[in-house]
């Protein structure tokens, strides 16, 4: 079970977006700069975090990327299944109904406790990157990291 | 993120030996025909479901596969695990370090928060699994089914 590479990158982008004063935007350069992360790669972590609506695209000379919302209304799972999709690990493929111990229909009319296990550990998964907030990640920072991210992010 | 495919093999598999009765073994070719598995990619499952010390191998003529304990203390993490490894589906690269917004090898010394948030995650992903074991899974079978497989199983 592996998420991509991009939920790293998107999550950390974000967190430093929610760092930036007023209206000012990052470029993708900018961001990717930041961390040092390959432009052409994150530029698609970028679109996806946008059409999930947690980032504002601007154009223009002076474009870039903004948080689209406040960084409390945006949680850790919302970054991750912007990037890595929504989908449970677990794929049932019903094999209950299959070969010698096939079960009929009506032996399946509920999920198989199997597949119910996985969507319940699962959902634990998911609730709890839900409890967890951008503003919790920002405000667990040292205070060191987060003014310089300050001074250097208002400054270009 | 995704499991493999085997998971789902493995937990049923399981599952089925958990319902054969005394020192009664399955070969590896009539737990595949249960369920209609490729016997040969099923190989693969049960020698790590072996290597786990979830099942016991025997050897012989009437050789086959049959529980190593009782399924009361199998959980089905146990099985996920020996099937799907044990690895924290995000993995950390650290990207704090690197890049213009690199942080301080003093202001790194606590875990990042993004990797706490993915770590505190993926063990409530473990913990919901744990709490569930292979005799919760048999017990929630209808009834019909485990009559049928238990006089289907003794009987060869």
């Amino acid at each position: 079970m592996k998420l991509s590479k991009g939920v790293e990158w998107g999550v950390h982008c974000v967190t430093l977006l929610a760092q930036v004063e007023g209206d000012a935007t990052l470029s993708r350069r900018m961001l990717a700069e930041q961390y040092d992360l390959p432009e052409m790669y994150l530029a698609k972590q970028l679109q996806s975090l946008v059409r999930a609506g947690i980032l504002q695209a601007t154009s223009g000379p002076k474009g870039g990327f903004r948080l689209a919302g406040g960084p409390e209304e945006i949680t850790v799972l919302d970054v991750v299944e912007a990037i890595d999709g929504v989908a449970n690990p677990f794929v049932c493929e019903e094999i209950r109904q299959r070969g010698k111990a096939n079960a009929s229909p009506e032996e399946c009319l509920r999920p198989c406790g199997i597949n119910r296990a996985m969507s319940a550990a699962y959902q634990a998964w998911r609730s709890s990157l839900r409890s967890v907030t951008i503003a919790d990640i920002v405000r667990d920072l040292p205070e060191s990291v987060r003014s310089r991210n300050r001074a250097r992010l208002s400054t270009g």
